[in-house]
């Protein structure tokens, strides 16, 4: 509630009681109280929340005089929702891209459970296995020789597929997950969900000192702070899993191919169609290319045959794009582009500001781009500075919405801001942020 | 090895052993001996057996003389397998309505997480959500007003949300997870999978006695018997979540809209799109199924938003037809007089043969179909008499593929055969078995 009435302040509740829908409104009130009961890291909460603001700023607007319609929808009063990686940025080029990437899908195809059953992955549209191939020999990012692809519900679903394939199942107690904090938010979440005996989340790899098997994560570049990364517990029994889904030229110099035994890659954050939930690991070991299989079987039975079609369509066209005539205007150099810019601009804004820090990062030669150039994470890694100590809170009374540090394992000093949302959005977000004094 | 032998015979054996390419079917039949260590009674094991079959016929053809070749390949002689109930039968009717459920999507849509941000299930798309209600409403098979849907990849991800949706969270000892035997045998095998100590499956419902909150499992009408089904637990504090994948009026008389607390339903049976892999819940507990979106948020952060838009569109066309003028040519009345003639035919076949029995099912009127009859399963359930104990091996003899009682808690004497392959199987199966004696 406290948020609620800091948001909307006294001005906008007094419009709000002149609402004629009153249940509505109460309604709204009391689904907010609720969420805030089971929130839990991820991001549905947030959005939840900008978008019963937006119900409210509608309603408000309806029955409001218009000179408060236009402060209420103005840009330098709205909720700013950066908490999720929704990648809606990647939309313009895709537009743009008009019907290169259309596909179509008759009703009759498509409808059997089984892509081609004579694979070990035998729901892996041999399409989409193609293009995989071929982009990641096109960009140079990953090793697929010797490889199994999996393909799977999105990499979400690709991580716990690895874990069951991981876990050793003889053991007496659940095999330790590890990753160095700051790690993915909802590593942890999707770890214990189900309170299984074959796995459990044990924390910071950095302070992991237990004996025997353990399953290391490996996001590199690491959200949320986009370092390059590699393993750091020293154990002998570990297992590494290699999350690479922004290993990427528009993010991070593409050095060399990457060449672990088991990397996972999402359509969301590389060529930015999060709703069709795709991802895909390159496992070398046979046998956990199997047991991966198994479980997407077992939760799924399979993954959806119309966004592998479509996903392999689009990475077509990317390949096409970066080897033709028209490289200019490929996938990778708009993109590098954009985020280029939305750097620099976070990086003047954090200046004009003086309130914040944000990570510098070494330039490397991208062999992909044949450009040196500083790493331009998908998300930046804020730090308050001075006497603030919850950075998410601090900049939620801006309505700017992130994802506070504790959420990472760490200090709440810190919040992690998607750089991918529409030019609108972050526009306005910068803008409001290089404003913001002590 | 034995399999392999029985079913390629010397003959057969001799051809291989003019293939040039020996190590291919070393790695052949390595990989076989591989899959019986890992078979899970599932069905991937039996399709892979398929595929492989194939594949060494293939091989063999291509050295063999051109009358090998003929008998190799002839319909009498090929492994029929119907382990699955992968829904092809259903191809063609979709293929003679031509472009009516064609989808056409431009590269730059449905890229968000997000469908609809201010529904209790975020990612479920608006005119999907809208046609699920309509096409209950025509049929009249499920209550729709007053519940929230939810929509997963296959019923088989609502089913896991399910559990995690029902089961307390604060009990020392996983809940129960039963059902009344004969039960679809992918349950036990999802239930523990991950080795929850949220649940764990505790088997068949009729012999379960435990005091305290238990889930039953209702699938009316029931995988693998056909049965119509009621819950049969008589405790106090029974959870029950209802599998109605099958209750539609190609398989069985809609005798009044279902109306339970928890109801699942998938495209897979419905109108035969497997390869959508979608299904949706009918929810009539807010809380629970803002949990079950939790659950489907963690595990795969959504549902393929492209799968929802086609199957969006192939619920409006079937809805369109019932309700027009074409109404005889509408998919139900198509899927209708199919399923009367496979059962036919296979009431005649198991006649003739003598040596197995299926059961006889009370006819009752349909109020969507307006007619009275006999359900007409997606399934057969069939036994073998006599003396035959194991019905799966003495079929596989046969070279027909099935899935054997033991895998739905019940007596070797029974298999499950899918009724909803593509003609030339059926027909080939039909034949066959009404030729088997003992």
């Amino acid at each position: 509630m406290a948020y609620i009435l800091s948001v909307f302040a006294v001005r906008n509740l007094l419009v709000l009681s002149l609402a004629l829908n009153v249940s509505l409104i109460l309604r709204v009130l009391l689904l907010h109280d609720s969420q805030d009961g089971s929130f839990n890291g991820f991001f549905f909460a947030e959005q939840k929340e900008e978008a019963l603001a937006t119900k409210i700023t509608r309603l408000s607007s309806s029955v409001a005089p218009s000179s408060s319609l236009t402060m209420a929808e103005g840009d330098e009063d709205r909720v700013i929702n950066l908490d999720h990686g929704d990648p809606t940025m990647y939309e313009s080029y895709w537009q743009k891209k008009g019907d290169e990437t259309t596909v179509v899908i008759p009703g009759w195809q498509f409808m059997s459970y089984f892509s081609d059953a004579t694979r070990l992955c035998w729901f892996l549209e041999p399409e989409f296995a193609k293009q995989i191939v071929r982009l990641h020999n096109v960009v140079g990012n990953a090793v697929t020789e010797n490889r199994h692809i999996v393909v799977g519900t999105g990499s979400t679903q690709l991580f716990q597929a690895a874990l069951y394939a991981l876990s050793p199942c003889a053991e007496a107690e659940p095999i330790s997950v590890v990753s160095a904090a700051p790690y993915y938010s909802s590593y942890p979440l999707i770890t214990d969900c189900l309170k299984s005996r074959l796995y459990k989340w044990a924390g910071d790899a950095r302070s992991f000192s237990k004996n025997g098997p353990y399953i290391e994560l490996v996001t590199s570049p690491n959200n949320p702070d986009g370092f390059a990364r590699r393993s750091v517990v020293n154990g002998s029994e570990g297992i590494l899993i290699h999350d690479l889904a922004y290993y990427w030229p528009q993010y991070t110099p593409i050095s060399s191919p990457a060449n672990y035994d088991l990397m996972l890659f999402t359509v969301s954050k590389s060529t930015g169609h999060a709703g069709m939930r795709i991802g895909w690991a390159l496992v070398k070991d046979e046998d956990v290319a199997r047991k991966m299989t198994k479980y997407i079987e077992i939760n799924t039975i399979g993954v959806s045959k119309d966004s592998q079609v479509r996903a392999a369509k689009v990475l077509k066209v990317i390949s096409d794009n970066s080897e033709g005539p028209n490289e200019g205007d490929s996938f990778f150099e708009f993109s590098y582009r954009v985020m280029a810019k939305r750097w620099k601009q976070l990086r003047e804004a954090v200046q004009q500001s003086g309130l914040f820090s944000v990570s510098d990062f070494p330039p490397q030669l991208c062999m992909f781009l044949n450009r040196v150039f500083e790493p331009q994470p998908a998300f930046a890694w804020i730090k308050c500075e001075g006497d603030i100590e919850d950075c998410e809170s601090f900049l939620r009374g801006k309505k700017i919405l992130t994802r506070g540090g504790k959420h990472f394992g760490v200090n709440p000093k810190y919040v992690r801001i998607s750089m991918l949302d529409r030019d609108k959005n972050y526009e306005t977000f910068v803008r409001r942020l290089s404003t913001i004094r002590s």
